[in-house]
């Protein structure tokens, strides 16, 4: 039978050394809030009941935890007395019953499912408290785990180590699971008669050694248990999960030919054979297809990009872009909630959106879809095989027949049948030896504005 | 009484490593030449009177070197005789008399005011010569500081150096603070017996001690002391100034998604609670005010971003760029020397140049400025809430009055009076099943072209 | 009299880990196939004879590995025996005869001709294997190399080699030279007696040492010993690859504020005085002069920048773009198969293709030569210092004399005569108090719209 399990994230803090309007929980990494990144943490560890301890900005942190299979709730640390404490303010949840309690925190989005696993194996394994801790080369400043013959001894902290307990490079992660039908008691043992009058989580190693029970500690790598204090730390962080998305993908089959230039979503899909040249922003929402390539300086967000498609160098797709198999969004183009079909060409310099290009169309440099009247949005349909001349301006609501022509420079307001040829652009007329007088001119204009300075 | 102090700055190499036609002081950190930081760091402890040790480029060295309070003075460097005797082409300046001398170089640019106050405290304290030091874990080829109970004994060439000498891992950092009474005395008294025949500055520490006075030793970061030789050191010492510079704007409140891939100059100015995504570039003299987010892909330079304002992706802001709280200015959008009011949208591929934009205005995508006529360079003025169609020609001097309304695809040569619809584009004309006769004569234009080819 | 040499590339991998859809060395480093870069190495170390030895791709890798002046045969590798069998393949080629065999690896594309000289160097002096090894701080996994007085007794893998072996930091680096007149014989002498039942080449050194004869070791550095099995060691593989000629470009007198952020083409020419700001990306075929500026965001391929030109930020220059000297290319502008003439300015949200622009010359913002009819690309001539205004589309084939002046807004689809002031757009027209109406219109239909919605 499967062992329940409640998860309590903390996630009260104040959030003071991030000098921030909200607080640092709600702070993203790769896009989405680092709590989110916590929560799903612990779906994938098949932990469905969450028990989120929030203070500033409640609202918001439980709202960006409360993502996909999850179920939240809410409860408010008034006080700031610590984490024996902290966790204490999900008592009515703790007191629902189960088998495992699992404490993580709100600022560590780097965890992955694995070491709560093994950490509730632990329990499962019939220890009380289990401590996920981890090797560090530099440990100055941590908790020692003192392990004894596979037992957790104690938790000692840094400036009440020995030198010879200092040596010791296995550090507490400060996350912790707790035997769930034991879970209140031990809580509730937990005193504080110590310098700061705080109640400490982490008194419950020898409280449940002290009671005959067993404490043991699983090791998870440091990466995944780093927190988040300073903006700093927090560019940290996101350098860090973005150094393991990269590396995950380009063992299946991206290329990336600088992957530290390369900044990818939580979501980002990239198929095997997808080439991500340097210097490339992946907004959330964004799905490339096989054989694609992503030039250099694009910027991606919910889009779509088919096979073989390619993108940039210097192009934008924005929510609803959706390229089709061989289309090409070239450089200084901008594609908004727009289909573009099948070895459809937008090469340089355009604005796409709300609209649909038919494949094998291609739309000249400078073209602009003009969808909005400072009101409303309206849609451009191009069809198949057309043509739009360079420099154009389509005026939406409009639509461009299958294999119709636009001309360069044309305003297109009606809509142009298939196969036809429109065009909107005024006659030329010549000056023949012109220039020299305007430019005389403007020499003169130019002459007269120094002399109006030269005079204040 | 405050103690007076004389900086003497040393830029008078040759920089022949460099491989440049300007002299390495000149060369750029952060925006600015090298020496302008080492002249400000003498500024932030407070030093105003500047002595100048120039050779190559002595002009431009000394234009760059006075900056700000500092009053700089500069001396003609014209042999090559070592340190020591660089110091003594300032002989007139010390001769002024001071109670601090302080040499430092005109190549280590990430020098601060702290390790200067210190040295000069040391001669505060009595000491009659101060050497800023610093630890570094490979010593190998600097000049080891001789430290016996506090007092710097010797500096050590590394050539020179014992075996358990080359062990010691405190260096000479080359920058030196002498007692000003006695600075030219104990200048005078370096010699040149040596393999080289240079005067040596570091000999002023024996010196110093065989007159029985008393030499110490301060210690600086090592990343304050890096020096310059090379276009990779120069590269160098950019990246540690970037990264000190970043990390004091996290910790500040400033978020930057990847730091390592934005660029700050010497004067950029961020507010809390400001975004930086990544793949940004801040020329000089640019403030962004609090809640503004700088998007992706952006180049900001000589602006002012208000509060809220979102710039880009692919932005640029030149000189002279004013963007109003909550305004926006996106993708390919270039603004120079020109107010964007509050609220006012700048969206797509737009150039905005020498112009107005009022408060609430919507700037269509593909609008143009025509803000030059190839001499004289002319405004546009945009009133409050006015709507400018995609693919406008706003040739100024030109005004469009608050809530006007311009026609996409519009060349906008007269004024347009407040809610004001104006046109001026040409009315479309349309040619029925045109479109495959034109394409059959391009096709057969084509087989032309090939058979002239193939015919050469 | 100089040695004759036969080098044997093997090149015959599934490259199963890369997960791609070609064979790994293909994959490119610095914009040419990874093998390009091993025959590249070889020719610089004037070796001209190449047998390859090919498995998967093997029309593609043999197309590839075929530059310059070496002469490449290909022998196919049918099974996957081990590398003493892989080189076999070639038995054709070494029966042909030479002093010297040298056996390298089509996946180590950072190898330089030093080591390749002094493994050839290593026979010359009359040994008979010359194994070309590594020092690296961490060995684990490698073979190690056993030296004893100057030979190489032994290549011990990681698994067979005893506690002290293990702390031998010296590694097999798998490329070996081989007394070309003895190669066959020697090649013939492996065996397959081991747990894989594969030919392993490294038994050359005891086969040779059993025989009477010597092996050796040069070493080479680790870097260049870089082989490729994913895509994150080809990411690896570019980035060393990229440290390395960006710092021999700094070196040589190039400055780049940024280093890491700009990437590089095997073939880059960067003259010295160049500035490469941050966030460039170079294609193949550059060369650009002293004294220009490449600013941030550029994309450069197949041009010319000349003599203090200035390009970007946000350009983009593609096959064909030649620029004079001191022209500038500036924001979201595209230059392709084009000429810019000395002083020319082409500086915002321009598109020029297929086109001279003669020297002096303005292009105002917006402007797009109309190349393309959808079938052929046409030419547009502009001459000496004209002025073509803003927004302006120029119909090729087109030609604008010398001095003249395009009006802004209009479209050219008419040669316009030298001194011409040339037009095209309509005439202007005002709806005085027209916008109010317009707006209250597009409101009502927002608000219709809205119903239709929640009548839904």
């Amino acid at each position: 039978m499967e062992r329940t399990c409640l998860a309590i994230i903390l996630a009260a803090g104040e959030s003071t050394r991030m000098k921030s309007a909200m607080s640092k929980v709600l702070h993203p990494v790769a896009g989405r809030p680092m709590i989110s990144h916590v929560v799903e943490a612990l779906a994938s560890a098949s932990i469905s009941d969450v028990a989120l301890v929030v203070g500033r900005d409640a609202e918001a942190v439980s709202a960006a935890a409360s993502t996909g299979s999850v179920t939240v709730t809410s409860f408010l640390q008034k006080e700031r007395l610590g984490t024996g404490h902290a966790v204490l303010a999900a008592r009515e949840a703790i007191a629902r019953g189960y088998d495992d309690v699992l404490v993580v925190f709100g600022d560590t989005p780097l965890i992955t499912a694995a070491p709560l696993k093994e950490a509730r194996d632990g329990l499962a394994a019939g220890n009380d408290v289990v401590v996920i801790g981890f090797q560090t080369p530099d440990p100055t400043g941590y908790g020692r785990l003192i392990v004894e013959d596979g037992t957790l001894v104690a938790i000692r902290e840094h400036k009440d180590a020995t030198e010879e307990e200092r040596r010791i490079t296995y550090c507490n992660g400060g996350l912790m699971a707790i035997d769930g039908r034991r879970a209140l008691d031990l809580l509730d043992r937990i005193g504080n008669a110590n310098a700061k009058g705080e109640y400490y989580l982490t008194d419950l190693v020898e409280i449940v050694r002290s009671l005959g029970g067993r404490a043991i500690a699983v090791e998870a790598p440091e990466e995944e248990l780093t927190g988040c204090n300073t903006r700093a730390e927090l560019a940290y962080i996101e350098r860090l999960w973005q150094q393991r998305r990269r590396h995950e993908m380009m063992l299946a089959g991206v290329s990336m030919i600088a992957p530290e230039t390369v900044f990818l979503s939580w979501d980002t899909e990239l198929a095997q054979d997808v080439l991500v040249e340097p210097h490339v922003v992946f907004g959330p929402g964004v799905r490339v297809e096989s054989g694609a390539i992503i030039h250099a300086f694009s910027h991606v967000e919910g889009a779509h990009v088919g096979a073989g498609a390619t993108v940039g160098p210097f192009a934008r797709l924005r929510p609803g872009a959706d390229l089709g198999p061989k289309s090409k969004v070239g450089n200084f183009c901008e594609v908004k909630k727009a289909e573009i079909g099948a070895g459809a060409k937008v090469n340089h310099l355009t604005y796409i959106g709300d609209a649909f290009v038919g494949a094998g169309s291609n739309i000249g440099a400078g073209t602009i879809t003009c969808n909005y009247d400072g009101v409303n949005k309206h849609l451009t349909r191009i069809g198949a095989n057309a043509f739009v001349g360079s420099n154009s301006s389509l005026v939406a609501p409009v639509t461009i027949g299958d294999g119709a022509l636009v001309a360069s420079g044309s305003v297109i307001t009606d809509d142009v049948p298939a196969d036809a040829v429109a065009f909107g652009r005024a006659r030329q007329e010549i000056k023949p030896g012109r220039a020299p007088v305007l430019r005389e001119r403007y020499e003169a204009e130019k002459t007269a504005k120094k002399k109006v300075k030269a005079a204040d």
